[in-house]
């Protein structure tokens, strides 16, 4: 939102601002049925006063354009349009709402929407703080890329050659042995995750996943009409994915290293045993890698590296160790499979950023990237130090936890299940950004995704201050029976 | 594909082929039902005779690893893998012959794999030449472009605020005044229809758009289950898009500046008739106006700057002017509809390469873009006087055609309906790659879509003299009535 009121114009601010509005609806920027934003949200944007901006929205309601309602928020009106012009406008709301795709569930709209405000306190991004981002190699490096003009073209449907030879050495190091026509560089694994969907499973096909699970708070297989199943991983698995999945099409999606939210690591042996599994079922499986550089211990060899029938379809990424604006990750799975979701790929969006590509390739290829993953982890290293420092000094009377093995998480269990929707408002509310667990496992009310990656050492103080004090009220709250 | 033989092993090629190729199977790379390269593929592409590689496959067929079906090639045998391990996998065909996402028709598939090759003459192809994309430029302006900690991270859901505001005031050159809020950053024009197609339409919803189509070559709207309804805009477009509708959702489809394939251009009374039209009848317009700057002549404002009531999404993109290795494009719309198409991209692909996007704001805020594109209309028109030439000299017997208006294509139109697949597949075989008509519109065996943009003087030359040739052939074969 660019436009401001001019101070100096012949017009009064509160005149500028209905003009403005009045524009906007006109030009059918704010259709019918559109939110317009809260008053305080408008001021700050305006550099106005407040009651200026309610002025405003007075005016207009009065004009018939705005209507109130209550609880809710101001709406440009059901009959602006005719008020205005006598025009008819298409029903943008109802072809929105009876649309295919899943939209974000709220409260994910709203981390989105409030992670772009500085003055917030982030503690639930799953995201590297800028400060751990290597911009300025970064910047250095687009010196030494090599643009040529072939490279800049339209991409063939797997992505840059030379980085899929590239991604073969690297994946060696991993234990993956592959050729580049197995791998499809996609933007980011989350795209990984919506070609699947598209290309390898028919509705009502099964996903099975762990619960809690990072599936939850993205929509890539719900939207396709996939059935999300949660199971857990014991000694009778087989037998439950047998007797779940019948007759029908499924996969099973895992984050055997660090897993988001939970921050567990499977060992080789529970590797091994789904792998088994899954094989006597011939359920897929679809491995998410993205987190294994960021563990403080040596990893343990992938799924994929003891895959020997092309069950396994392994994805990873660049943006949790170097930058997520690169939108660049991988999938390595068998050839009829990787063609087809390029064909898929090459429908979609004709292939990923090239310049991206081209990044990559070269971090990847010199010292660079291994450098500064090692230093992030030492980074890393020390924030989790800080933050556990601070939860058994100040949460052990309010909350529970494992000692991170790396990554970004902490998954941090509340005694008590305060961890609701108005928890996560009220937090908001004094400007602390949380990811609450019921964003990963529906009926969750204990946990929160605590992330010491992304907030400053003194955000984290701060904002670790505020929690435990909403929490300490909360839980109060329970205890009276209050709420 | 990587791996060849080497030539002082001490095994022979035809061991070292047959390892290869029983390995790719083992690991699971070339699973159950895999077509394995055609042999002329392989030999070249494992630099060795063209019958080592056919022993070496007899020697795997004997193995029942491989398996011949008649007239289609060679495929990863059904008993393979028992026949190795004894082993369960996957059947990914299954999976993919099941699944949602429609593949790429056959055709498609082939351009998109022989435009990899390089000894291939591009007759066809809707992309530069390299020769015009401004690769040292570009490589220079990555030195100016201003990277920051907080731009490489995951972009907010509409995309860079910079560029959005940027596009503000290029669109506002463009006749279209519009805010940063309203203007939604993708992967591409094609992804702007993808997103409209999962998140604007629900299933069983028109897609009205004329014959021939570029919509017809790619499926963002098949795949979701839309209905696509070809039209003509003539005096009774009204009543004819009131009858197919009915009570059904739908919006209109239409590219009015240089038309893909055919190179129309609407007139101003053209484009507001049908924006009178679809606002009586309520559908939205999808305005794909990737060519516009491509026109020789100056182009007439597009249907957007008249739209008052929020009716029209505006698609644009550099892809066709700067670099489709960018992915960078926009959609302009209502707030609500742009709100609903960035919280999908945040479910698809969290928002597109911020690398990419500061690449193309610094050339739309400088004067580099605007020269690169008036001198590439220079060059375009060079190159239609070229093809144009031949094409009277060479054609005239045999096709017609207009004068290109601008952008890349020449819809020409043979006198006889000889472009069918078998065309296509003998011009393939002489190394010339075309677009033919019935990738546009089905039952369209009269035209090719001649682009003058890709190929080299030399190449257009060469390709166009084979063309000649096939044709002929073609044509007196249709009239002796011997094929
Ligand atoms: C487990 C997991 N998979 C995938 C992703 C998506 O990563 P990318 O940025 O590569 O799309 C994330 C990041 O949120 C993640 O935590
Ligand atoms: C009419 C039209 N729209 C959209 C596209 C896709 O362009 P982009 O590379 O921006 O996705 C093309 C290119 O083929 C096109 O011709």
């Amino acid at each position: 939102m660019d436009w401001k009121p001019e101070r100096n114009s012949h017009l009064t601010l509160q005149e500028q601002i209905v003009n403005w509005m009045r524009s906007r609806i006109e030009r059918g920027d704010w259709t019918v049925g559109t939110k317009i934003p809260p008053q305080r949200k408008l001021a700050s944007q305006l550099k106005v006063n407040r009651s200026t901006v309610q002025q405003a929205i007075e005016e207009l309601k009065a004009d018939g354009l705005l209507e109130s309602k209550v609880g809710s928020g101001v709406y440009v009106a059901n009959h602006s349009w005719n008020a205005l012009l006598n025009k008819s406008q298409p029903n943008w709301k109802q072809h929105i709402e009876s649309s295919i795709h899943k939209p974000n569930i709220h409260t994910i709209q709203l981390i989105n929407e409030y992670e772009q405000y500085d003055d917030v306190i982030r503690l639930g991004t799953g995201e590297l703080s800028p400060e751990l981002l290597p911009t300025k190699e970064l910047k250095q490096s687009l010196q030494s890329i090599s643009l040529d003009a072939k490279v800049i073209g339209y991409s063939s449907p797997l992505g840059n050659e030379r980085l899929r030879k590239i991604l073969c050495e690297y994946l060696q190091k991993r234990g993956i042995y592959t050729f580049p026509e197995n791998i499809l560089i996609v933007s980011g694994a989350l795209q990984a995750l919506q070609l699947i969907a598209l290309g390898l499973l028919e509705e009502g096909s099964i996903v099975f996943h762990e619960d809690p699970s990072y599936l939850t708070s993205v929509h890539p297989f719900q939207s396709a009409g996939m059935q999300m199943i949660s199971v857990q991983r014991n000694q009778h698995l087989q037998e439950t994915l047998q007797s779940l999945k019948k007759k029908r099409q499924s996969i099973f999606y895992c984050i055997p290293s660090l897993h988001n939210p939970t921050g567990i690591n499977f060992s080789v042996e529970e590797k091994k045993q789904l792998y088994e599994v899954c094989n006597a079922l011939q359920i897929p499986i679809v491995e998410d890698d993205v987190y294994h550089e960021l563990l403080f211990d040596s990893p343990t060899p992938p799924i994929k590296s003891f895959d020997s029938s092309g069950q396994v379809l392994y994805i990873g990424s660049v943006s949790k160790t170097l930058s997520p604006g690169l939108r660049i990750g991988w999938v390595v799975g068998p050839t009829q499979v990787i063609q087809r979701l390029a064909d898929i790929k090459m429908q979609t969006d004709y292939g990923s950023s090239s310049f991206s590509q081209e990044i990559v390739a070269h971090w990847l290829s010199t010292e660079l990237y291994e450098n500064h993953v090692s230093w992030l982890r030492h980074q890393l290293k020390e924030r989790v130090a800080f933050v556990e420092k601070i939860l058994e000094e100040e949460f052990k009377d309010i909350a529970s936890w494992n000692k991170s093995a790396g990554g970004f998480y902490i998954w941090l269990r509340f005694h008590q299940p305060i961890v609701n929707k108005a928890f996560f408002l009220k937090l908001l509310n004094e400007k602390v950004l949380i990811n609450p667990g019921y964003i990963y496992a529906a009926n969750d009310l204990h946990h929160i995704r605590l992330s010491y990656a992304y907030a400053s050492f003194d955000e984290l103080a701060k904002g670790l201050e505020i929690l435990r004090k909403i929490s300490k009220v909360s839980m109060n709250r329970g205890i009276e029976g209050s709420e």
